[in-house]
């Protein structure tokens, strides 16, 4: 395109992001420091992400329940570790109705307290386990280096909270999480390939006994954390006392389980597939995943435009009609382009003369003539090839991307450029180290890439990164 | 049934409310006052609630957009009687990451002021109106006397917010959303006959020129505000500097209008239709609409079990298999008709001899054999049947209980078994003394029902009742 609407990203990552932020009218900062405005197309691509995660999350049993957004002050302390991590982020209501609270009320920054609270009453016995919930939700951590989309004061997201009457039983859950909505839902929907690891000691959710975890590599090298999913063991079992009757009459801890993702997946649709045109849309996440354009309402051409934009709607598309022809129509192409609709169908009189139409790639810019009559096929199979593309794509920077070293030194300088893959037992006393240089251990897999044990295992790989 | 499971409603009404909302286990109370936590019955019913009303909100053209949960303490005075309707419900949050704030946020009770902050950035031109946005969102009003479902400190529900050229515009789609959006889901959906008009000067939305509401009848004779319309004038665009150029040129201010229902009309549907067993749930709405019961697993009766499940979810029907053959028919049975599931089937060893099942509706709890291979034609005409026959009930009930009056006296006195119907006129002057008899004015009407221009309109009928 002629018009230059974006800063390029090799002139500056983060301003690119935030111009397409707000060139695509996907987010407007709030006036509370740190929070946002999702405008309409960033919360239809939300919306997209809420109703794909939440038919695989339902897949796996859980059930949908909402819990309070004010937690009492105390319930917070009940768990030593989770109070420490989350109580420099907490914001505090302190007044309700014009007094003073006698005790002051948190507004949620995760839910395990207040959930736990009512797992107890609901628990009794091994037949009321698994216990598997979601809730979606807003939740508040102030931030004092808030970035749109990627740290927000207040961001939406699910949290799933789950009571297991075994340790392995909770394993095997959190595991199912992880591989079955979250990994699931990344590749297959977003187009991003994710590597799939366990926290280290460090990193882990403030009251797990492991966080594991998918990492995604934006555009710039940059790891994004994508989704979590926690073992707490059961330490707020112990600590909200959350007991059930085992079959032989015994009392036991319940095993429990947590896990989210986050309106941050925006942000990391947006730098995983992005271009200096903006946004490009995988076509099972896209809002619109067809635009069909009118070039000029003449001869026919309104008549063929809406034509095919039935057709396309007949085969279940998501298809849009900008017949906007008062403004004109490179205006109009590098608005879609901005907005990443993956494919643009330009109906023209002159095509339209010819009994055809031009079909456009937002991925690779590619376009062909397509016979009117032939349209919503070929579109169907265009959109096939855009989706496996924009994989491709962000595998393929991964792979160029991914160094293999090992010493601490190699690992910070790869990090210049993307990830480094490095023996955990080289860096394992280096692990402060790496966070002084701005770079972390993004995740320990086994050398075949499966989940650890434990980080104590030997023989363990971490990918290291600077992360957002 | 033999177990009285709840106290029946001749006995202590609120008492009955109470007990279904614990034993169908819609929701439990919160631990911070008039909070209250959704659990997952009650919950599926919200998310049924909000799939039908975010259909009609987006044929009327709406997007959804999320805006922001704090809003800074300053935003809400700006419109005078808005910060006067709403400062004695506000909880302010004063400290947020450890620090007390510089200005104190409050958590929204509704979202007119940031919203229209934004509305004043985003519209310059008429071109960019009509903007017509909704948010589903949690809210907040500090309640004294908290309700669960009906008046809690924290609850969920959507809020409209548009900007039109033109008063007219304004106004008629302050009514598009009163009629083809609230009543058609209230009549339609949830078989809630319903009240249209437009509520007095006293009663009115702070900061509205006028609202328009739609007013159930509960089982009790009292009413429930379901859902209000508002027209915005030009206040709150003033108030924010919300101004667009016409096409001559001049600049106007914006017509507004904000609208919105919420997770009181859980506890409509509980009191319009329950029953001393229970909820009954009005088919269109039911998360479940068929309960598959496994009376024993002898004899054939499991697998005729599952293929009747099979055959009803292909016919589009939601529905769940009971085969806790473990717990004794009879408590499954009172469960099943405590959580309103509009029909049971119950499959035999009996019954599958003689290829047949048992078909039993939960609204007059009467039963037909049907065979086998007919059972999901049958239960799709008896669906229909129950949502009906729910509709025509509540509508029965509505006009033996609303007693046409003359007076200020009678009109109290009819309001203790339903709704007294009286002109206008003769009440007007008295609005206040019905307030100190803990009645009010719901709303009023034209003659023929239809919606007036202003309250000061000649010849109109006020409905007046007890209200939740």
């Amino acid at each position: 395109m002629a018009q230059r609407v974006l800063t390029p990203r090799s002139e500056s990552y983060p301003q690119w992001y935030q111009d397409v932020v707000a060139k695509a009218e996907l987010a407007d900062n709030g006036p509370v420091r740190g929070t946002m405005v999702i405008r309409p197309y960033g919360y239809a691509i939300w919306e997209r992400m809420q109703r794909e995660l939440d038919d695989r999350i339902k897949a796996a049993g859980a059930r949908n329940a909402y819990f309070p957004l004010f937690i009492p002050e105390s319930y917070l302390r009940k768990e030593a570790q989770h109070v420490e991590g989350f109580s420099p982020e907490l914001a505090v209501v302190t007044h309700g109705g014009g007094k003073e609270l006698e005790e002051a009320a948190v507004v949620r920054p995760t839910s395990e307290t207040i959930i736990n609270v009512f797992f107890a009453k609901w628990v009794q016995s091994h037949r009321d386990l698994p216990l598997l919930i979601n809730q979606w939700a807003n939740v508040v951590r102030w931030e004092l280096r808030p970035r749109v989309f990627l740290r927000t004061t207040e961001f939406l997201w699910q949290e799933g909270h789950t009571a297991h009457a075994t340790r392995e039983d909770a394993h095997d859950y959190a595991v199912r999480i992880l591989d079955d909505v979250y990994t699931d839902f990344a590749v297959n929907i977003l187009g991003i390939p994710v590597v799939v690891g366990r926290k280290t000691e460090q990193e882990r959710f403030a009251g797990a006994d492991a966080t594991y975890t998918i990492e995604g590599m934006m555009g710039d090298g940059k790891a994004l954390q994508m989704g979590t999913s926690h073992e707490l063991g059961q330490n707020f079992a112990r600590a909200f006392g959350i007991q059930f009757q085992d079959p032989s009459g015994g009392n036991e801890f319940a095993w429990q389980t947590s896990w989210g993702v986050s309106t941050r997946l925006v942000g990391a649709l947006i730098m995983a597939h992005g271009d200096d045109d903006g946004l490009r849309l995988p076509p099972r996440l896209a809002p619109v995943q067809v635009v069909v354009v009118l070039v000029k309402g003449e001869d026919g051409a309104d008549s063929a435009a809406a034509a095919v934009v039935r057709d396309l709607a007949a085969v279940g598309l998501r298809v849009e009609l900008d017949d906007r022809t008062g403004t004109s129509f490179g205006r109009r192409t590098v608005d879609w382009e901005l907005k990443g609709v993956p494919v643009r169908v330009e109906v023209g009189p002159r095509d339209v003369a010819n009994g055809q139409v031009t079909v456009v790639r937002r991925d690779d810019r590619s376009k062909e003539q397509v016979a009117l009559e032939g349209v919503a096929a070929r579109v169907l199979a265009v959109l096939d090839e855009v989706q496996s593309a924009l994989h491709a794509e962000a595998l393929a920077r991964r792979e160029q991307r991914t160094t293999d070293v090992s010493s601490v030194d190699d690992a910070v300088e790869a990090t210049a450029s993307g990830f480094a893959r490095v023996p955990w037992d080289r860096i394992r006393e280096a692990e402060k180290d790496l966070n002084a240089s701005a770079v972390s251990v993004r995740c320990l897999q086994r050398e075949g890439g499966d989940l650890p044990g434990s980080s104590s295992e030997p023989g363990l790989v971490a990918t290291v990164a600077k992360a957002y």
